[in-house]
């Protein structure tokens, strides 16, 4: 295994506020420690395509406080066959890059992972996604901004269902993670969540707004996980249908939820596990995710980080039930 | 004309931020000047349900800096009906109410106007809707506070258009006036707006598109009124059908722009329309709205106010579309 | 008088909000009427110093969004002088530029009007400054943005102050003009405001806040304008003397006020305006200020605009006074 | 020991966001799980002069996304006395008070701690500082929100700082403990961080600063944690004496740090240990903080919350050097 001079940096997948932050991390503390830094656009597809730049300090100055990726990003289907991915080996070798940096979420560090696997190449991933459903990291980098996000539109949406006496589903991101519907919900007050990790019977929702009309609540907020099959239309339909007399809306909150300065805790998230990407190449790390658990750097092998069975605290919906009688 | 002694106060409508500025203005104006003050809760139809509390200073402390109403707000159908405004006078009589100061849009202020006729009573208009569509104001309350969340939005999305180098087309509110489609297009460097004074066709679009493809801009976001049948949904469904290479995306803005905390130049509009509809009533003024015009409180018969026919500066439209080469 | 090629843009003084957006909004505009624009930095320094570069749109793109300036800026000492502006005049020859648009404040357009005069030199300006002291345009660019700064910035101390039940003194920028101070008063529910426009006796704000007291309101902020002898420090002094029993405090907002994503209303009235530069340009418009009153593009000159008696309406203080109570 | 029946809750020491939402959460799953709850206003002052009144679900409706704490709060100098806190347990027997929840920092546990300690009584606390200074528990309800409030004022100032080409030294709060000031240092992407847990020479300073200079960045940040001999203004002046070159500025935030709406990770924390506190109550926990730690939620002897030597992570301090170069 010969030295790494040259490290490689993608962003891949769904953008995420703090990516910026974590490709600025990365390159700062490579040429720091006397690596050369090459930045790669578009993802897996610029590895293929052969949009690789060097890059230096300037190139990531200022981009500290930035949302979305200045690398760009997109989901490479060509990369997720052995074809492309053998495509990719060639172009690394050709740009003299000796490992590679993959900010991304599961998909994306799927793909790092069988690439380090195949080729025995240096792939070291960071946690890079709103969803929060990376394996051993307390937090992924974009999480903690999405959830802030969607926070102040509940709280602006609350405006109007407290002056109208609304019923409002709120639909949040994470298709198969409750963490953001969860934790918005205990954050925003809403009275509900409906979430993938948890059953939700249109009686039983019936039965707790019923409650909440006894107790003369008169405005109601319900925050609904993003599904193809039963996202907030679904469950606002049900409720129209079933009590008629309430004053039901939907808002989707769509694509603004990706977006935006990131939040402290982000910045600080990206910047210390970019750093600890560089560690992690100097100590010889091959295969893993740098995540940031108890307050620690540690290093995930990839094949764990994107297990799908990040623990969810269901604790968390017996706070949010009581919190909001 | 007895002198007037008490005023009630009620919004309706829609909720538009800073509503409370000018329910506080009102409250706090009226009792210095030595009225009493009553609060009608949830529009019109608090005045024929008898939902009405007497309010002191205190009532409105602290809310200057609250979106929504703290008197809650309809739609209401029954005050729309003769039998209605009757009911309502009967109640107005019965509280010795004899003033009425009205915070909201069109056809609130057309529920006054035509109160005002019938019964010849004094009541006063504040302009208070995020649309802008009313006459003889340079703005209305909540139309700045909309149009800043609405750039809020559509910078984050910008982030996620550009990572992803895709096109956008981000619906706002403005069914009937596409001042806000319009000035939030030139505010977030969108590089186009669709607006019910312009007719835009779809070929226009494709080719206002191709432009900036020979100019290599990637990404591209478009704002749209809202409107039933052509919608953000609608052109980009358009879109997509007619470039098949593009990656198109819709985000609906939806409820969350009415509300939050308004905008400084709402609440200093509140306060001062709010204390300029006390002065009115004090001159004998019966069946006005309050505006403001070239920086100067102005009277505008509710007549007036409510014509559908506010100016839209055309020129608007030449700026955007310069700009965003 | 040659046909104008080329034009240099430049920020001078004070940054402010919005100053970005009109370096775009002349440089795009610029470019699509055929005129080359030449960006200069650091203001009329770099116009000495030769700091200077062709613009394309491109060197605009994704700036209307961000505080500041790119272009960076400076308060000229040289360039003040005669012999400084014989100096910038080699310049723009040796450049080839052949009018000049100056954004920025009071002293930079007056630099802007003496040079127009000497030279007879194409000389344009735009209101860039948050004091709103330029006469003629309603509002300048940075003015809004920074009054919804400080709303921000009293909103989040006066959860303090009623906490505590405090006094808070909190000092804003507009060392010579009271329009920041009396506004953000206004917008943000202060008990009262301290401006040049008006003489402050500590009697008399002794008086009022014996008034508080007597009703019971325990907390109170005070907004001071800036000022070298009598800023929010000697106002708290002299309470802290005379009314042992309060808990006051001062807060000095400084330099945060400058800087921020500039509002939905700054960056309209930079794109309007900077449009509008090149339209007075190719109108062979030379010694004026480009503003906007009664929302249309006027043209003031350069002479008017820097005159120091910019109206204040008086009315406000009362709408302050009475509105607090 | 009795059962408890009637929990009594206050809020104490320098308020923090998120106090209103551990305020809501104490109360709800008091009532919940079917305990009486009274509010205490004015932090210890108030159970010395009385000022209790009981609270239900209403009392705490609306206000998890309010900054301050409607419970008011104090720094209490008599109940630090022996005489102090049994006048204040014969006010808890009066008012058949059985357990105490507090939310505050070290100073106002210290005094649950003794007041538990001499009247054997039930008290539970919750870490209420934006200081992050509490054993035991990662984060205090505040820091988090603290944290963003910070880099957007360090974000706007960096606007100006580069506009100009400045050196700021921007002060924030944490005169015992660095966390703030690291922390918002790496997330501002400033170049410094001045912090009590680490010495910092101006020599170091220096140096530091030249080597900034010769890689031409001609703005610099940094941040200095407040403390009265050598806050951000000793060492502006030390810095731009020994460097004249300089254009050096002080930016003091004050204490708008301290208020505002909290953000999501506040609220959280604030929620799960509210309700947390309800559930050590059952469980007969006496004299402990609750806490989170890991993402769970733990108890933590008053006595150990309240040691002064919470680990800072001095690898923060290397992070912080190499991403600034």
């Amino acid at each position: 295994m010969a030295k790494v001079k040259t490290i490689g940096i993608l962003t891949s997948g769904g953008d995420a506020p703090g990516m910026n932050a974590a490709v600025r991390a990365v390159t700062r503390a490579g040429i720091y420690y006397g690596f050369s830094i090459k930045g790669i656009y578009r993802g897996y597809d610029g590895l293929l395509s052969g949009e690789i730049q060097p890059f230096s300090t300037e190139n990531v100055s200022g981009i500290i406080c930035e949302g979305g990726t200045i690398l760009k990003t997109a989901r490479s289907k060509e990369f997720m066959t052995k074809e492309g991915r053998k495509k990719a080996y060639d172009n690394i070798i050709k740009e003299e890059i000796d490992a590679l940096v993959v900010i991304g979420g599961n998909g994306s560090l799927t793909g790092a992972m069988l690439f380090a696997q195949e080729y025995d190449f240096c792939c070291i991933g960071l946690p890079g996604t709103i969803d929060n459903d990376l394996y051993g990291t307390d937090s992924t980098i974009g999480y903690d901004t999405t959830l802030n996000t969607i926070i102040e539109c509940v709280d602006r949406i609350r405006d109007t269902a407290e002056s109208h006496e609304r019923i409002f589903f709120v639909e949040v991101m994470g298709r198969d993670a409750g963490f953001l519907a969860q934790n918005s919900a205990i954050a925003s007050g809403a009275e509900a969540a409906i979430i993938p990790e948890d059953s939700t019977d249109v009686d039983q929702l019936a039965q707790f707004m019923e409650r909440g009309i006894r107790k003369s609540k008169r405005s109601c907020i319900v925050i609904v996980s993003e599904s193809p099959k039963c996202g907030a239309m679904y469950y606002a339909n049900r409720v129209k249908k079933e009590f008629p007399g309430f004053d039901v809306r939907v808002s989707i909150l769509g694509h603004l939820q990706r977006g935006g300065r990131p939040s402290a805790k982000d910045r600080i998230l990206a910047s210390r596990t970019g750093y600890g990407a560089i560690e992690a190449i100097m100590q010889g790390q091959r295969n893993i995710m740098v995540g940031i658990h108890n307050d620690s750097i540690v290093y995930i092998p990839l094949s764990e980080a994107i297990r799908s069975d990040k623990p969810f605290d269901k604790k968390l919906i017996k706070v949010l039930d009581v919190l909001s009688i």
